[in-house]
């Protein structure tokens, strides 16, 4: 089995919701998409209704998308079930964040020997996944760099924004089979310039055709078409920051897709914040 | 409805595992127990996992002990509904921590909404349950004092150690009918000293009796031996700071109870580990 | 020599400024005084500017009043140099800050060396003194126990306000001649209980005559009346740290003292926060 | 005036010490240096040292080089007259790094007013500096994008890692006479990403000749050639996120340099440490 994320080189969508509409409205540039990531409010479901997202997914986008499953609990065994259970749902490859509850006992040795157990039980590739701003923790370079040697585990999202310690990953994972991918829009070009070869965006929910045209300027070797792209960017990016999902999908409102009501306890914006977030978008040109 | 945890002012016991072994050995100086809070692996167990331990242990243990159950989820419709099912399990009272997981959204306001929500449902008592270690959020000082009105909140279980937060708690509460619990035992006497009730607290899992004569010499006046006491608490409750779950199965072992086995992520302890954990204890006299 | 800060079990007062207003109301409960500590400023004087606030204090202060003198500075060198001087300016001891600009390489190691090479260089008794707030920097439990063991180190000044911290050095240094005192008025009263002799509160300088009040009370064993006295103490000891210097020198005015003008970049309070800062003591009595 | 920054968009070298063995064998590809910065030790040096490096190192480099001067200090007087005798020593702009001690008054406001005054003041151009790392403070990025607007402030050296931060500040302050200069060698190629135009780089101590390469190798578009000198170079430049200055000074041993010894509080690294460290450079090929 291979997944190649590799020459695809592309921004990944988190799909917050399965929503008719939205999904008419797929920025078919995309390459992928993400199931129940961050963005798709896991912690927020049932294991039933987790399940359920993916299996109407799988069937409602194209067959040629990737289609990835935010699949990590706090257990190791809760990881692998919920894993394998995704892929009878048809998940092309598992996104795995790191447990966190416990932190002080998720050492380096304790995420590898979590991972590993994944990846030798997942009959899909295993993606790592660091997102520090929600779990308080950092999937360690040490411990990336080793997992990077499994052949069932293909790369890791890194939420992080460390673009030294993207560098650092790929230099050192370059004899692996094993692919970094951004994993906020903020970064996103500066993480190719040092050898990402995507990302997975929440901002792509939003504006995943400016994210793949950013993607091919770079390509294309225009550079400052590409910079000037992705100065844009960067306001609207911090929506998730600053007014995380909430603002999320008050952003997809604007933009003709349909995010669905916050769940609690996250609260919807208030106007003063809707307002503000209006502003990241409309001075930058996208509204 | 009325939950007194005012006159105990002990030392509640956070249970790791139904262990018939280690039920029959309970210290009965506690008042109580804490069913599936952080010491209980909560976040590791499925939801009918939860409430089967519940259930056994409230039928296994005396029923003049209260009996609290962590019920907090992520989310505050799961929380209603696990709350729910531990009442109906035959849970006294619900120890609810701060979701985290978005913790960009977890605002005061966002965390006095969801507090509120569940009080408003939950046909037992709720205690709020801060504990920044495992969560990386403190419930805002402000928030707690202005859900300490809510007829339905009675107290908060606070693990973070600022004990001048705690007295601020304490004095900005005193009109309410609100209780203020230490949830460690290394600042239990000094909580104490500033208007805490008691405690629930990991180390009572192995050192219960020695808590509940530290209360008796602080209730009866004799600091010094109170003082002395609490100093030679402090390092083997460190156990939990350290080594978390890990090193507290591992010291119910040498006191004759039964933890169980470690579960993964979550590695069991090296042998310079137990090592250092059980110098903790002979140093000071335990073992 | 010898110092005894044991017997005295005082808060000791922050002097910001010289100012003749405020000796000639100095409250005579306070064992001592501290020149150039944090609360003074030290940090925005010239060398020259902190020694002579040193003498002048020195001989406008009764002469059984203990004179402390902040003499830390970023190098060992500097620091020794300066403590030097403040000993010829007349300080009865030293009050020594961490260091912490390079906090990579401020390790337990280099604590413990740096503090021994000015303890053994400085012709009166050293207090190590541990400010997160201001530093970001700890000094770890290991290094001022390591120390505590020397001649010439006599105590600890903590304003970190980990009780259990504290009550672990108390007990870790039961057999040296270590004195622990409080660094704030916020856990003071917890602090007396896990054993600290004393404290050097910045809320001296306001409000020092309720802070002997409250420790006589402590000793005495009316202990009701002492734990009211201090949660009446604690939002007005968060002036310093929520207002810093900038708030204590408002705070000051309303007192009959003269704190003197911020010096910039400190800023003066805005007049919404003057009044937030006013209300913090009116609503417990002490305006 | 006026001084340009951009059209050289080059590595400046962090000068730690006078040294004439390292003056001589200086990488003239560097475009300036800088005097007093965190890696020349300020902290550690009286006033009169700081500005005795500065005379020496100004007559004793090419004179087209340009020479930077750190002359931050806490107090915004201090910083004033620092500023106004390294000007008199020949610097050619100062480079000011934010205060901290009384961090909680470090707020925008404040900042905004400190350095506004220190512009005013100085008779030479100032280039901000925020360094998280040492001290624990980020100069916020509403207050650096107000500060470009000044006319004698003209550029920011920021050593944060955040590469987001960086695009965001280009790109908001793109209308001004302000430059970006990234701090730290780890994130130098994707900071030209997003455009800023240079570095200053403690690297640039030891291996200022790569650095310089990289940087022709990215403005000549051989964009793969500069990713793999970009990765060769983080693991040397860990060097001082984990072994700060003291490792600094021992790599430019090896190099060639001499970096004097260390200063107390910093130790010598020890055996451990120096294998460990010579490791990141043979790793990598650069030794």
């Amino acid at each position: 089995f291979s997944l190649e994320l590799r020459p695809l080189g592309i921004a990944f969508l988190c799909l917050a919701l399965q929503q008719d509409a939205w999904l008419q409205s797929v920025p078919l540039c995309l390459a992928g998409f993400v199931v129940q990531g961050s963005t798709g409010e896991a912690p927020y479901l049932t294991q039933q209704e987790r399940l359920e997202v993916m299996s109407y997914v799988r069937q409602a986008v194209p067959k040629d998308k990737l289609l990835l499953a935010g699949s990590g609990c706090e257990s190791t065994q809760g990881t692998i079930e919920m894993t394998e259970r995704m892929a009878e749902a048809g998940a092309d490859a598992a996104l795995v964040v790191t447990p966190c509850y416990f932190r002080g006992g998720m050492t380096s040795t304790a995420l590898i020997h979590h991972y590993t157990q994944v990846a030798e039980a997942s009959p899909i590739p295993v993606v790592l996944y660091s997102v520090p701003a929600n779990t308080s923790l950092e999937l360690p370079t040490e411990a990336a760099i080793v997992l990077a040697q499994h052949p069932n585990i293909v790369g890791l999202k890194d939420s992080g924004g460390d673009v030294t310690r993207l560098g650092l990953l790929v230099h050192k994972t370059q004899n692996e089979d094993f692919q970094v991918l951004a994993g906020s829009a903020g970064f996103l070009l500066a993480a190719y310039t040092v050898g990402a070869v995507g990302g997975i965006c929440a901002l792509a929910n939003v504006l995943g055709a400016p994210l793949c045209q950013m993607e091919r300027l770079w390509r294309a070797g225009r550079w400052d078409e590409a910079r000037e792209l992705q100065h844009r960017l960067i306001e609207p990016n911090m929506v998730t920051r600053r007014f995380g999902i909430s603002g999320l999908k008050q952003a997809m409102e604007w933009f003709g897709y349909s995010g669905g009501p916050c769940r609690a306890p996250l609260l919807p914006l208030t106007e003063a914040q809707v307002s503000e977030l209006r502003q990241d978008f409309t001075s930058n040109g996208w509204l």
